[in-house]
């Protein structure tokens, strides 16, 4: 099997100014092509640390992937690192990066300055892969061993946006195989719940079959199903068969049998049926929305939300009476109810979702921090529900509007 | 120096499944304390792989931070693995984090089951650090050599609610001493412009100061300078009369002089005043309202917003005249300035902020994808921008968002 690390380089990611996600993004896609990550290193910018990581990450992987340092800037070095490491003197302009570096200056209406054209230098022994989003080109070096290491940018889109090409040359030049992995998405479960809900199912599982759980506030639990087999066809074929008595024991507690996202699952489900949606946000202050208009074409069936945080908003925009308010208390299934109503009948759509919670920090007896209550309203009516999560703002607008995007989704699936 | 490798451990890291913030919370909080870290790595949930990485960079240094592989399924093998490393054989169950355990899942209304259980065992050599957010403890090591290894669960808020206490136990072992960090808060540069405009400066700077660039869509650029110096007070005061030239250059495209967002800056502005703000949003989907309702007490000032992604809402709700639609498009100066004073009148706030663009896929010839038009609308009147980006829908919906908070920062400001 072929391996590769993935380095990036950069004091930043070290002392956590920033969050590593091309890493993962990379992974992913070496993954498709069979390619198995055994490694994930930062370094800081260092001349020596970067000769000495990548040259021991070369030795043991048959592709390392560098991104990060080829910035403009002075802080920016690996270049010189990467000529040192593999013996370059010279140094070479390529012409067609070049012509990219003006054209994205231009575009952007700003000075071609010399560090931008600098840009474009390579060290005479590397292969250049065009980077079309941005100045640094991608470089290629390869050791005497076949080993190659290929040096991208940090700007996480330029990195991706090279990825294809890169791929391209690696298939081209290794002989991948494959890895499969079978992605399930469930909400509505606590890990360990799940874990002994479907223990008899997971004790059966055969021997080169890997199981991961992988809970996320945002999504609920992936289940991941690994078998590294190498022939895809057959493997993929023995996990259909294992799926069957898996889709029995979790029903429509599966979202999604592929990598994605609540707010997907529900565009598949109105896109093209006529249907509309709208959101009523007061402590998930726009998440919700968020969240379903990250969808491409969402247009389609979100028409709107409106994000009552004070409570005048509630009453004026919404319309929900100041009564049902002072009756109930703000957070309450009668405002919930009320709200998802209101912002349908403003907008006029098919189907809304609201909430009405307190995110924290701070609650009371009734409603300590973390209690949501979610409505959703449709043509056969409204219900609401009660959750209740814990101590942390941030996971708490993440939980409640995950949770109003799976009540959605059930309240669609069941119409 | 004192330094520390931190180890993520976890297939779904190398597959690219899930993105790894701990590495960076973690050393965030250990440069503060002096801490310099050399390097993150992620491995896989491997036995020997585990060992054979955590032992080398035990070697190479005095501390080493891992997470994950603790959970209670089967796929979680780290518990094993350093009882091995550190050659304990005996197991205890640590008492304390038992009742942990029971009292999490009592309060979620869950069964204890017996994996759960057996989460408060560990190796008997080990030292115990409660962990109150979950069932996995955190064992704490110690070689020979006086260097420490401190297991940590992988759940982002488990690995984090236990981070102080860690750093105690680091700080009673460990002589820390000072790295200095200040960042200051960029916005309205590309990175090349920013650096030839402040060149100058930069090239006279003394050598023991380190000047970073990190650009990033959601924030403008950050800007960076780290003195290893070790006498925290003077490096300090060093870095502060350095930054008196810098403020005379940038005025105020500074945003802050820490690290941190523009909607904690508007937050600033606003919290104590009286006054209020709202959003009217169409292309960028609620995303602006996720970010002000990120920062703890935002409901003093912030009332609500209408997330207006259908024209009939930007007409029925927010007031917008069909007429002006039509004689100018959607994504016109007109439509941003209606939608903005649309929701400052019928939330009744002091200032608002709006958005009518087009995130993409798609555009036309007038208003190619990444084109959007923001309006602010307070006591002094509206005003409107043109910001032209790039062919990116996630990207564009952060950066639209990001020109939005700057642009009503900057109009708050002048007010």
């Amino acid at each position: 099997m072929i391996t590769a690390s993935i380095c990036t380089i950069g004091d930043e990611i070290l002392i956590g100014q920033i969050v590593d996600t091309n890493s993962s993004n990379i992974s992913r896609k070496l993954g498709e092509i069979g390619i198995k990550v055994t490694r994930m290193v930062s370094i800081a910018d260092d001349h020596d640390e970067i000769i000495t990581s990548l040259s021991r990450e070369l030795d043991s992987n048959d592709i390392v992937i560098s991104t990060g340092g080829l910035g403009p800037t002075k802080d920016d070095i690996t270049k010189p690192a990467l000529a040192e490491l593999f013996g370059c003197k010279a140094w070479k302009t390529d012409q067609e990066q070049l012509k990219i570096v003006y054209d994205i200056l231009h575009s952007r209406g700003l000075d071609v300055l010399d560090i931008n054209l600098r840009q474009a230098e390579v060290p005479e022994c590397c292969e250049v892969i065009l980077n079309h989003n941005g100045t640094a080109p991608i470089m290629v070096f390869e050791r005497p061993d076949g080993h190659r290491l290929y040096s991208l940018p940090g700007v996480p889109h330029e990195a991706l946006g090279a990825l294809d090409e890169v791929l391209a040359d690696i298939k081209k030049h290794f002989n991948t195989e494959s890895i499969y992995h079978k992605t399930l998405m469930v909400y509505g479960f606590a890990e360990s719940a799940l874990s002994k809900f479907i223990e008899p199912w997971e004790d059966a599982l055969p021997k080169d079959v890997h199981l991961a759980y992988l809970p996320n506030t945002a999504t609920g639990i992936r289940l991941r199903l690994s078998v590294y087999g190498g022939q895809r066809e057959k493997d993929a074929e023995k996990v259909e068969k294992l799926l069957i008595g898996l889709r029995e024991i979790l029903g429509d507690n599966i979202y999604a049998e592929k990598d994605c996202a609540l707010q997907e699952v529900i565009g598949d489900l109105l896109r093209g049926s006529g249907k509309t949606l709208s959101a009523a946000e007061s402590c998930t202050g726009g998440m919700i929305s968020h969240l379903l208009t990250t969808v491409p074409g969402s247009s389609e069936y979100y028409l709107g939300s409106v994000i009552s945080y004070a409570i005048p908003v509630k009453e004026k925009v919404l319309g929900v009476p100041s009564e049902t308010i002072s009756a109930n208390g703000v957070v309450s299934s009668e405002v919930a109810a009320a709200m998802a109503e209101g912002v349908r009948r403003v907008t006029g759509s098919t189907y809304s979702v609201s909430t009405t919670g307190l995110a924290g920090p701070g609650g009371d007896e009734r409603n300590p921090e973390g209690t949501v209550w979610i409505a959703v309203s449709g043509p056969h009516g409204t219900i609401t529900k009660r959750f209740q999560y814990h101590n942390d703002r941030k996971r708490n607008i993440e939980r409640f509007s995950a949770s109003a995007l799976d009540f959605v989704r059930r309240y669609i699936l069941a119409d």
